[in-house]
């Protein structure tokens, strides 16, 4: 059962679908974790589609294999049941380190509930680390709010943006500049990159100091400015690895509040919610004291 | 005071203003509005940059205004605060209706703060409803979990898509295709459009009979299909209309109270996140237990 402590891939799997599942193996794996945990250095890659993220990130992937470093990769795909085997078949399929037993890759699909996406990032991260996984990159195929939630559970956040970004501005979105650590530019041998870089630099430099995220160019087809990228990881990665353990339970823990605290409230008996929603269209109540109601309503017996 | 009702427009702005922000007037607003809501259609349009949302919104709104309605139209931006205010200007300079008082358009940006964004949606929609407005459209920028949230608002969901969609498959995400009542191939014109269009018919047709959208064709820059698509927004909105104000409050309450869970565990004494996200990570409570006993705590006294 320790196998996966010692790197073995099959039990790796194994030890990950226990505690993903939280069956009855989960409490021994992590258990087994303890004192394990903080070694690795984690990474996400968010952005829009079309800025060549798989392809930095494979990229990025084979910088740390030529470094002897070993790789856990977490696929995310939050697009919709219909849609979502198919891109997530592609892109493992992608990945071009199927033969490497140094490039561990997990696939999350959410089968309709997002908020158990970032849950199980968590896990399966938490696996990896104890499993001796050197550098964890978790990847998410779009740039929206969900994606953002997912990328935030990785320690260091890289936002890759395509050149030309003008009109695409807005597939650069809320919260996304906010987690940003870093910001790439890649496809850096367009005409329109160092347009984009200036134009981010600009945008990284009206953040806060303290919170600026560093600005990178990237041309990861002929692997340019990988390296550079890599040490940016690193740099970051080390830094916080310690605490990351600690963090990501307590970002679990919140999200897993949240969900509840939104099952209890589709729980609520319709007449409650109907009288409340009443006083809310009449004036009798405001927002915030209509839902304080409604909120003690979805807590008040335990289900 | 009342001018509003009337469908005076610098009265309807100072009336939205005034429930937006719960401020003193917002209460008589309220109650003038009751037995005046119901009346109008909703409709909102989401999907992925590069579909031609704004011009086929523009087609629409144009659409509309020759058969001699009154349009509302709530332009939703919820970009970055870095980015934003300059392309909700692009888009309402993009209105081409800026002279015609029979098209009232408001803008709602999200200043850092996302669930606010469909409150306030909520409120803008029954001022526009009371106000008189015949027909009032949603258009969000983007098509992200945070959009969709947004369009949900309205009564009819239109999901708009380019041609040529494979790889852009992931564009169309979680949610997107489950809300949509109608999915429009706008740019109808391309060659890939028919493809396209089979390609979402038999995506429609995998879903639950009952729920399945129905699937059309529009070229927005020549008004083609603009009419078939009117009809059939009106069809699902004169059908959903009177139920619709409820519903919409109903919305506006949950989302509050998810907001409220939100602040308040974000106010929980961090020592004792501390201790349950410790018993996460030694296996000595499960995530549901835990995350049922941080939301206790964070209901625990009424602050």
């Amino acid at each position: 059962m320790d196998d996966w402590l010692a790197g073995e891939r099959r039990a790796l799997s194994r030890a990950i679908t226990a505690v993903e599942n939280e069956n009855r193996e989960a409490t021994a794996v992590l258990r087994a974790m303890q004192g394990r945990l903080g070694r690795a250095i984690s990474v996400g890659f968010t952005g829009p589609p079309g800025a060549g993220k798989s392809t930095l990130v494979n990229a990025f992937v084979r910088e740390q294999r030529e470094r002897g470093r070993t790789v856990g990769v977490i696929a995310v795909d939050p697009s919709s049941p219909i849609s979502g085997g198919a891109i997530l078949g592609d892109r493992i399929r992608m990945t071009g380190h199927a033969g490497d037993d140094g490039v561990f890759v997990r696939s999350l699909a959410s089968r309709g509930h997002l908020g158990g996406l970032s849950r199980s990032a968590v896990r399966v991260m938490d696996c990896m680390d104890a499993g001796g996984r050197d550098v964890i990159v978790i990847e998410t195929v779009g740039a929206g709010q969900s994606e953002v939630e997912i990328a935030d559970v990785a320690d260091v956040k890289v936002v890759v943006a395509a050149p030309g970004l003008g009109d695409d501005v807005q597939a650069i979105k809320a919260g996304i500049l906010e987690i940003a650590d870093i910001l790439v530019v890649n496809k850096g041998d367009h005409p329109l990159a160092v347009q984009t870089l200036r134009h981010l630099k600009t945008m990284a430099g009206m953040r806060p100091e303290g919170t600026r995220p560093a600005v990178l160019k990237t041309t990861a087809l002929n692997g340019e400015g990988v390296a550079e990228l890599a040490a940016a990881v690193d740099a970051l990665g080390r830094e916080r690895r310690h605490a990351a353990p600690m963090a990501r339970a307590r970002r679990l823990l919140r999200r897993a509040a949240l969900d509840l605290a939104s099952r209890r409230l589709s729980a609520v008996d319709s007449a409650e919610v109907e009288r409340l929603a009443r006083a809310l269209t009449t004036g009798d109540a405001t927002v915030e004291k209509a839902a304080l109601d409604l909120l003690r309503l979805a807590m008040k017996d335990d289900r």
